[in-house]
């Protein structure tokens, strides 16, 4: 089960993968990416990531990027690695060219994947639940755009982690609650499951879109709107979704307990069908 | 006159110079930068770029990097090439470890430079002044700290090339007048050079400190003080700084015309004393 990189068409060793320095994703941040996962062996909304990345592209006005390329090296990739429990990181830069801030001529993007096991949460965190801290989102405008624009992410997980949570919540300077550092946030209240709805300043994440299928799936009352950190103390439950978070309980927020300080039943319920489904 | 680059204490061709695709450079846009310009075969401020490039570092609480390394550095490159007009780009990560958001434990800063002929501005730009439009400003709240999160200078500035302007200037919401893609932004009104003060949501610019205190020392009034776009429209002259920039007049804004529309004499005669120092 070796760890593998892909390069412009090559499959090689991560540890052998360069890029030149002129390449736009070092030098200015001009990329984007996505992470899939894969469960026994299959890769789980492979076409929905697909989807996103095109979203991205466009999104930046990247010269076209084939879909259908991109999916073949995905799938020789995790074909090649044997991995059954597989991350695969896909980063796709604008293209090499000497240093100008204007979109260059005539370059062609450079599509660069690894994989790798993908490290699961701590089953301790899964069961008791995560900490978190809020801060004020100092991120650019474009959070939608799913861009290695994550210096802000960085600098948020690092306080977060430096204050003894598990991760960081972005909230506006008006208080909305908008997402952490890489994965979306949901809360229950009132039996509702709420989550910020889609702006430029959250991932449309594809977890979350998930979560809101099963919700209704569930009969479970779900709402994309607004909420604020008076919600997000005063609520029943608090979860984070993500490829990899899944549905992470979130119980403590800068030291207000959320519910009971225990994982909710919603949040329960919706992971344990998110796992089924996925490893269906 | 080779263009070189330096890659981790080695000097080579730019298209040899590759990091590996674990750079927290390439997956997050951890990386800070300078780009330091030499006249007649001197470089130009050397030190006070090595001092913002320490701030930049410290801002981001990277592993230690000697400042005499990089001095070395970037002497050895600027004598190796023996170009008398040089630009020398210098971006440090914060170094290569397998993606996560949180700070790598025990890796080492990758130092990379190179260095080329300063392509340098257009004559009848700086004779006839530029064209700008404003955007709203949609960057990260860190401007202050010179990183790779550069996508939306990116953007704005190809903005500006579509819309057939020279640059777009960054505005708050409120209408404060911040800078420009890549340099920093005054004003004249009654006589006194206006700049945004020293805050996390402007460059600290090297230019901007030398025109400061050429105004200082020519008698001109300055003044470090927010201004909104109306006071822009309305100013007597306008101007940008920035290292390869110099001081270079804009004479449209969002097609306002400002003052008669000429080049003013508050500018040229700033632009005219900065590179006679410059020069010297």
């Amino acid at each position: 089960m070796p760890e593998l990189a892909y390069l412009n068409g090559e499959i090689l060793p991560i540890d052998k993968a360069q890029v030149p320095i002129e390449d736009r994703g070092y030098q200015f941040g001009d990329a984007v990416y996505e992470f899939i996962a894969s469960y026994n062996g299959r890769l789980f909304c492979l076409e929905e990531h697909l989807d996103r990345l095109e979203r991205s592209l466009n999104g930046l006005f990247f010269p076209s990027v084939s879909r259908e390329a991109v999916r073949k090296a995905v799938l020789t990739l995790f074909e090649k690695a044997e991995i059954q429990r597989a991350g695969i990181y896909i980063q796709i830069s604008r293209g090499v060219s000497p240093r100008n801030h204007a979109f260059p001529d005539g370059v062609r993007p450079q599509i660069v994947m690894t994989i790798r096991e993908v490290e699961e949460k701590p089953p301790e965190l899964r069961k008791n639940g995560a900490t978190a801290i809020t801060l004020e989102d100092f991120r650019w405008g474009r959070c939608d755009l799913k861009t290695v624009q994550l210096l802000p992410n960085v600098l948020a997980k690092q306080k977060a982690l430096a204050a003894g949570v598990f991760d960081a919540i972005f909230v506006s300077s008006e208080g909305v609650v908008r997402e952490a550092t890489s994965s979306n946030i949901c809360i229950v209240a009132d039996g509702t499951v709420i989550t910020h709805p889609l702006t430029p300043q959250i991932l449309p994440g594809i977890t979350r879109k998930v979560v809101i299928d099963l919700c209704r799936e569930l009969d479970i009352p779900v709402s994309e709107r607004f909420f604020k950190t008076d919600a997000l103390y005063g609520a029943e439950e608090s979860f984070l979704t993500g490829t990899v978070t899944e549905v992470l309980p979130i119980v403590t927020i800068d030291r207000h307990r959320i519910g009971d300080g225990q994982v909710g039943p919603v949040t329960a319920k919706l992971h344990e069908t998110l796992r089924q489904r996925s490893i269906a």
